[in-house]
């Protein structure tokens, strides 16, 4: 019997730990995609407790606690202390045996923390102790610092076009020597289901734009005014929330019709809304083009579910789930279109309901043109997704499929500044995988593909995404 | 070589087999979802012969001789002997490797009759005069002491609203000190695609609610006064066959004009028919959750797709598939305006197709609201699923986006009195899976986590239902 | 660790490595569906390198050397040399390890050329010398030298209508001792999204039938005038290449309009397209019914998804991928129409999307009328499924939810004359299967049940296609 997460923690062979330990551990981290707050780490923010850095934001625990029978002020309550929500958090954790959260749990515990025994309500205390006094006091326990202990390259957050980075440039004046630059994510600029908060969304990206948008073609040149700012900035990045992708004909009248009734306060009819967020999706994707940037599309979480939580708590709280759309047509008409016109940058499709895994798998293949490995990509497990079957999943398709070896690897899509192990849990993954492969005589090891398959675990944590963004 | 079925069946470590055999085992059965009929528990029915028990309605052997070439007379002919369909059965068995039917054909002769030969034209004779002799003379082999062989604790049944349920009182009336009760099937009452069908429907539970049903408004009364009489008789199920969730806007008026109208004899277009099941999934939803019940919905099936063997042998005879219907939105409409209203039961989701699994999965957490610890149930591998690899992927997924910890574990959803080793199945393959993580060192297995994991097994295999219901 | 690709090559257990070497590598092979040409067997063509042979036509290598990010000219290009093209093959091959590329490509070279090295750059030169002095000069490296070499004991092309299969009668004039069998493949006869193509194709099929076509009724009878030929020519397979299934009313009378209306050059929306193909699908079934033939289905593909390479290269160039529709209602009511009429003859189902995998191994139990052991068929993992994992895939859900003894295993679906180690792949993998669910103690594996293992495998082999074709 294996003991609990040591060294060699999902490494089955002896070549998965030889893989792992001489070339995935000691790669830099480059996370190009994740939602941290850069105010945190302009101001080098510090926790004034493991439950404001664990609790304060992760709707992936609120969940498991719901499901556990945990009351919601325990989990989102104003009128809680810390230690009442990190006890009932402690207590929730032996139940999530085989859950992700589990494995996540006790890899930052010990990764972070040095903390080796394992969480539950016996522990809860002394944990909870040890953990708020390094966080309130041990001068590597900041924003800044946990990032520099996971030996953090660069990060990419996500940031509306009406932000004004002001935290990207504090942070970047202040001389920290980790990338941190802004990504460009426009989906209220096609949000047009809410008639009034779209039309107070032109009129912000009016004011930061300094352009008087009374035409769609205003508010496109607003857009396209934003964009070079983010560009001048640092940003090479965009990333848009889909449910699934629109590729509907239309014309320039009729989109212009359509912007002027809903920023009128007037409700769209569903084929409008389709009709506009093609429009939108055409011209964002020829924006990043025209930049170089490479563009991702994060598609199919059915959203906001409960609604009498959506009043309680607003979005992002944990009450989405995995949707159901067949996209496929969508996707690649859009993608088509974009590859005819020869305007199809660097994209990244991550789809969240894993039975689409062999269409998304097979649909890159359609627009890689030659003139960059991997040019089309799909992004790792993402959120639901992001755990071991996820990862294996998605990485055994792409590898069926497609080329792992010129995969960009992992990212986080996190708000935590404790999620950095995750790419210890994908290094790990990914080399059980090629390892198992070795072992049973499945890819070679010797000679010129031993050193392709050393350098394929070195390229898919690390410089394959650094060549590619 | 592990010898076929030994002690050890399915369980592949030391763990496992330890969980196995010193927790799960010795576990009484609840039996939470099934189509026994009441009468023969009533009447203690002995049965004639092992055909009659075995290939007396089970359509997975129909299925599977039909596919091996087997003659119509011969599954399901009436002008053939008991000894003739048993002979054509024992001929296909060999031919079910790696399909379910090999291992419950064998589990059941093992753990019923103390077989452990295999079944096949050499020994087909034999085990035939074997089985018959114990179902004929052996005091132990009548309906209730079948019960009683496996250690069952309870059993619901399926029941129609119209359903008298003298049965049930005549089982509780002899003092049988295994509890039997009845479960609410509403299905007819929704099924207004066939409006002669559904206006007899309506007259007859008229008749036996005592209510002259003129409008829907006294059909609804007629459907509240027989869900009292189940109540009172010791009802606290419901259960729904569904091809998809209903959640599509009605006012009142419109559902009052349809039920009219299809009470009158017109066929309804397909909107009319989604707009009544829509008002009578929330309708019997509100009775179930005012009566503090458990609801239960099983969705997806493709039914009665031979319509030539649907004229000769009628439904459930197993032509009947796995469905494709994309029905998140609906489901989580459906849920959401429960949870809404505060009228949201506990309630336990069963999909038939598996691409939809993590779809489910996920959409659990969507309601889960910390009153109950696993409020919102995804249901063990259903029908064509309720197999190894079936129940593998639902608690895998289950586990990744949920809590495995609060599952109510397994039922047999089964017509037969020889099903119960289905549970033997499901522990073994629940402990397996545990089995394997401990020894891959994915679970801790010390102290009180060891004691969790413990725990864990006789909650999902026991526990759990039993607090549920 | 397992050597690469020695022996025992994807067989783990004992019992796979001795079911696969005394059982299966020994039996003929029955390649029931292909697309190689008839004109080189006729020719007993002799290929001018390995690049013509390897590259001449093969998407999935060209998809692959896109991905590696290698330029179209020399993937497709005229101006370049075989050399040229050779080279960047073999440069991308260490890219595709987990990719079936690698083990198909590897396969090769040893099983028809001997070589046991691992192609890169290093080994390239040598490599392509070594298969072009064979390919150019050894008698047994023919088209037909290939076919043998493999012992193919019966091969079925893929044939239009239309053609007139001189290329066929000149096969079997030359005494050529394997089978070569044409297969009827009508799909440009209901392909009406395009006027002038179809009108077009029913006057060239006219032509060859000789009757002048000016009513639907005479479309059919030439038709069935060409399906006369084709059987007298000794075909007994359809094959068919949907993107869903077609199951919508229509009356003869909007059919022979339909067909006035599409021949005249005018465009169909939509309903009429599927009402024709709906007509067409049924017509064919029936054809093929008369005739005693098999009759196969290929769905699911979404085809020419890049205008711009459509434009430059035409089709089945590898701009193809999984598509996403919901045809399970459609596929039961064509196949129930025609099992209600007595008029439905073998099948085979072919599934692109492994998603739709459970569905499709459900939906055959519904037309298995006993008539003959596996009548509808569920067919191997197809084009992108054709690889390890979507062969067990497909294994697996037809083991628990059909009978895999009845399978009738592997086809090729290729171009090449180089893929029939994919029989071996196949046959590799169906023995591991079993062997490890033998080890496992999941298949009894002693007295009747040993021997019924070991003739399972020679059946789904070869036995199986034998007695079904």
């Amino acid at each position: 019997m294996k003991s609990f997460m040591d060294e060699n923690f999902l490494l089955q062979t002896a070549t998965a730990q030889d893989l792992y330990h001489h070339h995935a551990a000691s790669q830099p981290i480059i996370d190009y995609h994740c939602h941290l707050d850069p105010a945190m780490i302009a101001a080098d923010y510090r926790f004034r407790s493991i439950t404001e850095l664990w609790l304060g934001g992760d709707h992936y625990k609120w969940r498991a606690m719901r499901t556990n029978g945990v009351p919601e002020r325990l989990c989102t309550g104003t009128d809680t202390t810390d230690w009442e929500k990190f006890e009932a958090w402690a207590a929730t954790v032996p139940y999530t045996f085989r859950n992700p959260l589990y494995h996540w749990t006790h890899l930052e515990l010990k990764t972070a923390f040095g903390i080796n025994e394992r969480l539950n309500p016996d522990t809860a205390r002394k944990i909870y102790d040890i953990c708020n006094d390094r966080l309130q006091h041990a001068p590597q326990f900041t924003a800044r610092g946990l990032m520099r202990r996971y030996g953090v390259e660069m990060v990419c957050t996500t940031d509306d076009p009406v932000d004004d980075l002001h935290h990207h440039r504090a942070i970047r004046e202040s001389g920290f020597e980790i990338g941190v630059r802004p990504a460009w994510r426009p989906d209220k600029a096609m949000a047009v289901e809410s008639p009034e908060a779209f039309a107070a969304y032109v009129r912000r990206l009016g004011e930061v734009a300094d352009i008087d948008i009374s035409t769609f073609g205003d508010f496109i040149d607003a857009l396209q005014r934003r964009h070079d700012f983010f560009h001048s900035e640092g940003c090479r990045l965009s990333d848009h929330g889909l449910e699934e992708f629109y590729a509907e004909p239309y014309t320039d009248t009729e989109i212009a019709i359509i912007f002027n009734k809903v920023v009128g306060g007037e409700m769209l009819d569903r084929k409008e809304v389709r009709k506009f967020k093609s429009a939108m999706l055409y011209i964002f994707a020829v924006q990043d083009y025209e930049a170089g940037w490479v563009q991702q599309y994060h598609y199919g979480a059915l959203r906001n579910n409960n609604s009498r939580m959506m009043a309680q708590l607003g979005p992002d709280t944990g009450f989405d789930s995995i949707g159901q759309w067949s996209t496929a047509h969508s996707m690649a008409r859009f993608l088509d279109q974009l590859d005819y016109e020869g305007r199809l940058t660097k994209t990244i499709l991550y789809n969240l309901n894993p039975a689409d895994n062999e269409m998304v798998a097979t649909m890159l293949g359609n627009f890689q043109d030659g003139s960059v490995a991997g040019k089309i990509q799909w992004g790792s497990g993402w959120w639901f997704l992001d755990q071991k079957d996820g990862m294996e999943r998605q990485m055994n398709a792409l590898s069926l499929l497609g080329l792992l070896s010129r995969f960009v690897g992992m990212l986080t899509d996190s708000r935590s500044f404790l999620s950095y192990p995750r790419h210890e849990y994908f290094r790990r993954t990914l080399c059980n995988l090629l390892g198992n492969d070795v072992e049973q005589g499945l890819i070679p090891f010797t000679g010129y593909e031993e050193q392709r398959v050393r350098a394929m675990v070195e390229d898919i944590c690390y410089r394959n995404a650094k060549t590619y963004f």
